[in-house]
């Protein structure tokens, strides 16, 4: 195993207002601290981060650091890899006494791992991003987990046709259609009966919502694929990218979908294993439980 | 087979603005009025019926006629089914030229099935509503199809506890829960995946929807249970009646729902098959697709 | 709460090969004959029982005995429910360690509950079993659970017309077709995806196996049903009864399947709780998972 | 579009007893042989193809034939990819009436199809093969839709320890568990609930087949993942490919499955359409069912 490039200047990030975020992260700046290198505390962990060390911007970080590390669950994950992430900074997840998919640093673990890590002795996971634009906009929205056009009401029916690649390819009528990235296959896609898909599976998957024809059925395309969904209802519908941007949308608008130009790299430790945290979080068994 | 009561005060009944809606009601009125029966036309179908007839009150229907036909789909006869059949008014659907899960007579039967109809030649098929409500609030609620409670949001989930009979059966995360007659069997609970239930199985359908556990599964219990939601989620959440009344709920309201006191009369000709419909409807077939 | 009737003569049973068995089987032997009560040994579970004490023969213990008393799994008391509790006799599960849907006594409950139950503190849950039998052929076949229709091959369809009531239901492809009670709910038919119903509804569910068409759902009709089967394939088809009574069929053979004459009485602690049976056997659960 | 190979000797293949295929055949040759082609009879479509013209073996075929024109249904166009796609013989189907999702040339477009295929004016759809090996032997079995591992029994039961690149996955009971290209994904395994997968899409799906848990769920892998199934149960399993090649396996049996060391080129048309076979073939509708 060769080695990776090692990490010299290390932001810590939170979005939570949670005591054992601070705990965490004082330990982390001890450790990187005690190694030599330089440690740039976000601007959006202030709420939880009581020293009196100097906060940086997300500007500054996003040029000046190597490494992010995010303090929280999968859903504080989403929104740094969406930050920084996106632009091309590596993020590592220290979960915070509960494994995640994405956060893999367990609290207890955290010294040893992170020591291992900037010394470069990590692998780099690479996972896409969506991209979203209202039709001839330049506006980009991105999702790492999926982008969700729903109607924004229980039990309220949009209508849609989905185009891949400029090939029709069908008009349905549901509550909404969930387009997902492997990432996301754990997550919300799963709720709606979807296969998970493997994060180096490079596909995105197209999930109807509640469909009106009993022949709907998941689907997936290549993730190179370009996906646009015009809405057809009267009523419009809303666009949301992971849960937490929202964009309303008109009859005739049309969305397009696809790859982002950059990837996300998400930190490993070593010894990091999808199924394992698929059976850990999951319930898969290696047992037998009758 | 013997012959059930005649009718001799027939109300018409529609809540959509169509074209059609007044052809069918114009026909409607001619022979029913030729075989000597009172006809009372709705307040409630003045859209659509603009003959100078006199035009009754609901509460003088509810009071009068011994049934109520009900001129739309099956999104209309709910409608009338809660307005009037929870009152204990027979009701019969004619389609506008697509049949129904409960409109089932063709515009082009209407003459030959409302002659036997009103003859005393037809079925009574005995649907049930859930009737909902808040805590200990005597307002009550009913819905024909299906109760749900739900964030109100897309991909936002909500957490309740489910009681049955007053013992808990679980506490879930998900976006919502469908609460489902065998009538809504066929509607938007089937989107859901849940089973389809024969309209005279006496049980009641709790379908979670997009819950948030891979182990949750729909549930039928018997239509006698007093079922109690739980809302445990600090942003509340929103309940639904057939997607038409909706009443906001907080934190710790609990929703009681049961079958409610009276059945729905719904009148079929003798010919009526509910697999029929299934056929027709869900695109299953006798032949063979391959 | 009024006491139930007490029981006299309590027969013992087991199919299993098992050290456990022989250990509770005596356990059970003390406490009964301590309380005045009459043992009588099966001959079924000769393999584990070693004692010299007297071996009843099924016969006998069906005309004297007023309780069968069963060790082992669910298996086992499926077993022992078409043996003796389709002749009308009560029976009462012991598990192995492990809780079943059916077998809800555990060994270190068994003094304890024992007691309670044969002085007539118990409820009585009364499950329904399905009768088979093939075209006017007097000999029928039970099942607690399931009867399944299948090719006996993977991967290789049948066709079939299912009848309710002497009504054409579909005509399917499939690997074949499950047909369920209640009780098989949790079992077979849960894999299958069907819904999960209530022992106390009124229902049997009919769940089509690997389905060749996409709009095939689980369907649940009444349990006064009369449901027939007509084998289309040239190949014929197997039916298992419970997945141990197995019968080869014919192209346009007809199996009629209903609720048998007599249903099980089902002997449970007071304290049972089907609800509990599921948060524990099916991994739901009331904390929070997330 | 530049044109693909000219085709100079094309095969002819059927396994179906149907005079259909007689008629289509005699067409065809007859179509070939005025543009200048050499046809090349199969042995294989002795059956239906009753004129005194020249007989050519599978192995002579496979030498000298540049395209293989198969007739019937994709059951037919399934075995003659295993015979001679996998050999790397470019293979084009003809359909019997009845548009398949392999076989999209309907008869009475086959003069036309068939001028400017030979002439060049095709695509070339790559689907990749699955080969399973058991243990280390090197005998290897291909399919182009599924591998199965089933207990061969209905509702019996297996138990299997999953591994991907020699990575333990889960433990698992089921009845069974098919491992699925693209190709098989709008097939057997679609009835088990699987998503559709786009043949571009290089992803092998494994879905469980009535999964004893119930959190199991389809899952894609990578095209190059070497996948491992080791049989745990004492009774043993049955590994069938395409439903048409059975190995009996026994209690730790070893079974290794990936991708073949070379594609089918599957032809078509220019204006072939993926989604325009799914809406044909699964009830995908362009307009608005309800």
């Amino acid at each position: 195993m060769v080695d990776m490039k090692r990490f010299k200047k290390v932001a810590i990030y939170s979005s939570l207002r949670d005591k054992k975020v601070s705990l965490i992260s004082y330990q982390l700046e001890e450790v990187l601290e005690n190694l030599g290198i330089k440690v740039l505390l976000s601007k959006s962990s202030i709420y939880s981060i009581t020293s009196k060390k100097k906060i940086y911007s997300d500007a500054y970080i996003e040029k000046n650091a190597d490494l992010v590390v995010c303090i929280g669950g999968d859903g504080t994950l989403l929104g740094s890899a969406r930050k920084f992430g996106s632009k091309g900074l590596p993020v590592l997840g220290i979960n915070l006494g509960k494994v995640g998919f994405l956060t893999d640093i367990a609290p207890e673990e955290l010294t040893q791992s992170i020591k291992q890590i900037v010394a470069g002795k990590y692998t780099i996971d690479s996972r896409f991003f969506l991209k979203a634009s209202l039709g001839t906009s330049k506006k980009q929205y991105i999702a790492l987990n999926e982008a969700v056009i729903h109607s924004g009401q229980v039990a309220q029916m949009i209508e849609y046709e989905l185009y891949i690649d400029n090939k029709s390819v069908y008009r349905q009528k549901a509550d909404g259609i969930i387009v997902s990235t492997p990432t996301g296959s754990t997550a919300y896609s799963l709720s709606g009966n979807a296969s998970i898909v493997h994060p180096n599976v490079e596909a995105i998957t197209l999930i109807p919502m509640f469909p009106h024809s009993l022949t709907a059925r998941p689907l997936l395309v290549a993730k190179t694929s370009n996906i646009k969904i015009k809405v057809l209802s009267t009523k419009g519908a809303t666009l949301s990218m992971d849960s937490h941007n929202f964009l309303n949308l008109k009859k005739d608008n049309e969305i397009n979908l696809s790859q982002s130009d950059s990837d996300l790299k998400l930190i490993h430790p070593l010894e990091h294993d999808f199924y394992a945290a698929c059976r850990n979080k999951l319930g898969w068994s290696l047992g037998i439980s009758d």
